[in-house]
């Protein structure tokens, strides 16, 4: 029997780590044996990219280099990695994947969604998650909660739309395609818990 | 006024760097500035691209990954280097661009045009050579000029077929687009530089 490949979505500081875990905890409760993945990154090949896509430039990076090494790995970790470890029967667990280049680069910085659905369809054709839990917050609560302050700058209330646009284009999806759970990050540690388990047991009943 | 991006293409062996040198003394000798780039490569995110690409790495690197970084080494080039120095009057010389992806990975790895041109439309819109110069060679005059030697063992017919498909697309696209050029990269080092020379003299009468 092949695996399942289990991907947290999510804007910086909507607690992926945390769901990670949670996912991690449900899965060894089960005696499933998974690994897990974050992306950029998961090969060495992929992992020089991130190093890449990560570093300081003196010279302007632009949005379609950066969108087009964020595929570049992601085809090298699929094929390398995800599709032999699920052929294998083990489960996989993504920190990210396709779903945050859709929500990022096609909500936040407005590539048109044609482009990505070219590049999704040359580099991975048909392959997908078999669920997604994405963990929804609103950006302005994320963004207190990492700066601990009060009003923000004008820096931060241009990545305040970024991120709002990338929230909505996440929301739209979400309420659209087949196998994503809206999880609402800005409950209590144990209920963002608590929906995740729920939401793993909906889709794979005892 | 602004400066012209000229072209050299070709399959390994053809003498692109012979033809570089050519160019380049010609646009010397009538008094025209200009830089010399090579893809991939020409800035140090497309250099650490192309470092990337020529590695030898324990996974297998898929066309995919490959051509993606191709064209976002070239899409750095083009924005950081090639279009500033055309604006400011400065002519550019390239060895090797966009025509390398649509012959080798087009015509030799038999990626979908289609493919390519989206790809290409991402990245660089419009933008195109002003006039580029294909040095036409055999594969099995290259391969052997490459080698000494005489019989071709199993790997190298495998190269020639591959190489084969890469030269037809070359051709196809050089006898149905415009400022394209086809230079005969077999005859003598003096012919081959005197044809350039004519082509480049044709493209911009004195």
């Amino acid at each position: 029997m092949s695996g399942k490949f289990i991907v947290i979505e999510g804007l910086e500081g909507a607690g992926k780590s945390t769901a990670v875990a949670t996912v991690s905890g449900w899965l060894e409760a089960n005696n499933v044996s998974y690994i897990k993945v974050r992306e950029p990154g998961g090969t060495p090949f992929a992992e020089a990219l991130r190093d890449i896509v990560k570093s300081d430039w003196q010279e302007q990076v632009t949005p379609q280099a950066e969108l087009l090494l964020m595929y570049a790995a992601r085809v090298q970790l699929v094929e390398n990695v995800i599709r032999p470890a699920l052929q294998q029967g083990t489960w996989v667990i993504g920190d990210r994947h396709d779903l945050s280049s859709r929500a990022y680069q096609g909500g936040g910085r407005e590539v048109d969604a044609s482009v990505l659905q070219q590049l999704k369809q040359f580099t991975l054709q048909d392959f997908a998650p078999d669920f997604t839990l994405y963990l929804d917050i609103n950006p302005k609560v994320g963004l207190s909660r990492a700066s601990h302050r009060g009003a923000l700058d004008r820096f931060e209330r241009s990545k305040i739309d970024f991120f709002t646009r990338t929230r909505n284009r996440y929301l739209e999806i979400a309420n659209t395609e087949a196998n994503i759970a809206v999880i609402d990050a800005e409950q209590s540690l144990t209920d963002v818990q608590q929906s995740i388990v729920s939401a793993l047991e909906q889709q794979w009943p005892a």
